[in-house]
């Protein structure tokens, strides 16, 4: 049933073997955040989330985010940063948890029967979740996804983002926005000092002790010299198919208790490559 | 059936409420590594790989680690270090991968029906996957945990250990030798230079460029005054089922979708407080 939905897919219209396996993220949905340690890349999806991705690039632009840092950062679950306090003047927006399944297309299947979702896979690089039954579709919350946080009230995210760390905290999926993923630096990310669960959920009350963001860019705003030079495997060639099936293949003489050949989506990082 | 676990096991002998919900690990078996941001601290525990604990314990006491780094390290898989090139007085230590399931008792359960374990749950703070078919019980590779890698055949491993960072890739569990898990300062090593997997799998060439270890130390060797002061949530007290419950609850209004009461074990962080 596997090897048929990968051949499928694969007559369905996927890229050709012979087109390049690489592709450039578009610059103007490319943001660059700089920390201490040197610069952060990510893919926003426009298709993911439209409005809240507008809102995000509307802010860095405005330079309403400068100054702003990793304010609460819980081990093993998120590092959330942005402007801490409401502000009255940036708008609410609308809850952009999920889509028509038929928005993630085309899709490279992974997994059935993953705890929380019926079927897994990619779109353009992005960790997607589908259920056929209901035809709804939402990105999933692997370690390095970009999403908003909000309030108790689904549309009240504004200019606060998080990313996951650790193990996917995936009964987020569907409730919390997801707007891009990291492409570069993650770890200066996942190495952002910690608050601690247990007083004021992880809030860090001391400002001094926090990882500050030192920048915020839109690759796109920037002279052509100064953008990052990146590319991403995508994610419907043969090439990722291939990455795919080596990931799954577990029979050498290396496995003295092989596992299932069962794929964890956030197991799986589609490859990029920085710099040239 | 998952309350009758519960109840089954607050009523066969695990620590009751009035007894502290913290422990402190024991300063023999507590590895301190010394990187340049700060420590780490590790529980090792001989009870999950007694050979495999005992060389590490000598290793460190006899200097042998010191002067090494992180010189693989791969995003969203591992961050390996010890001593790279293969040391021919290092003794190959035996594959001690799994264990009988009465072993890792007290065993407090979270979960049936996991992807690669029939249940799993915690004992002494450390994530246990178990088969009641089978009789076996192993150490589950969540973000955070220590484990010593080893070549082809099973019973190589000998100086180097690695720690999951990212997605936790449970492919591993049964295969390689857990020894301990991370208390505190985990940042520090998500925060590792990376590797390129994609290039000498993951080995960083430019050994400047990599994340140094700077210091090596056991707990228990040094003078009271400079042992870290850590305590560890007590994962067979009552105060860690409430924590579990919690996490499990997943019915408020801010669930618009609300996932499956289904938790995944490396989600999980038992609590650990350090410094007073």
């Amino acid at each position: 049933m596997r090897l048929l939905l990968f051949t499928l897919l694969l007559l369905g219209g996927a890229a050709p073997a012979d087109e390049s396996p690489w592709r450039s993220p578009d610059p103007d949905n490319l943001l660059i955040l700089t920390l201490e340690g040197g610069a952060v890349t990510i893919e926003l999806s426009p298709t993911l989330a439209p409005e809240n991705v507008a809102q995000i690039k509307a802010l860095v632009r405005s330079g309403r985010l400068q100054g702003s840092d990793f304010y609460r950062v819980i081990e093993n679950f998120v590092a959330q940063g942005g402007l801490e306090a409401d502000q009255e003047d940036i708008a609410k927006l609308p809850a952009e948890f999920e889509r028509e399944l038929t928005a993630f297309n085309p899709f490279t299947p992974v997994e059935q029967g993953d705890p929380f979702a019926p079927e897994t896979g990619f779109w353009q690089g992005f960790p997607i979740g589908r259920d056929p039954e209901t035809g709804r579709a939402w990105p999933i919350h692997c370690p390095g996804v970009m999403a908003m946080a909000r309030d108790a009230a689904p549309d009240t995210a504004s200019s606060e983002f998080y990313f996951p760390i650790g193990q996917a905290p995936r009964h987020l999926d569907r409730n919390l926005t997801v707007v891009g993923r990291v492409l570069t630096g993650f770890r200066l990310i996942e190495g952002a000092r910690r608050g601690d669960r247990s007083v004021d959920n992880g809030v860090i009350a001391d400002k001094a002790a926090r990882t500050k963001i030192l920048g915020f860019a839109i690759a796109g705003d920037l002279p052509d010299a100064d953008r990052p030079d990146i590319r991403i495997l995508r994610t419907d060639h043969p090439d990722f198919l291939a990455l795919l099936a080596a990931q799954r293949d577990r029979d050498s003489d290396f496995w003295r208790h092989p596992p299932r050949r069962w794929l964890d989506v956030c197991t799986v990082t589609p490859p990029v490559k920085a710099g040239g």
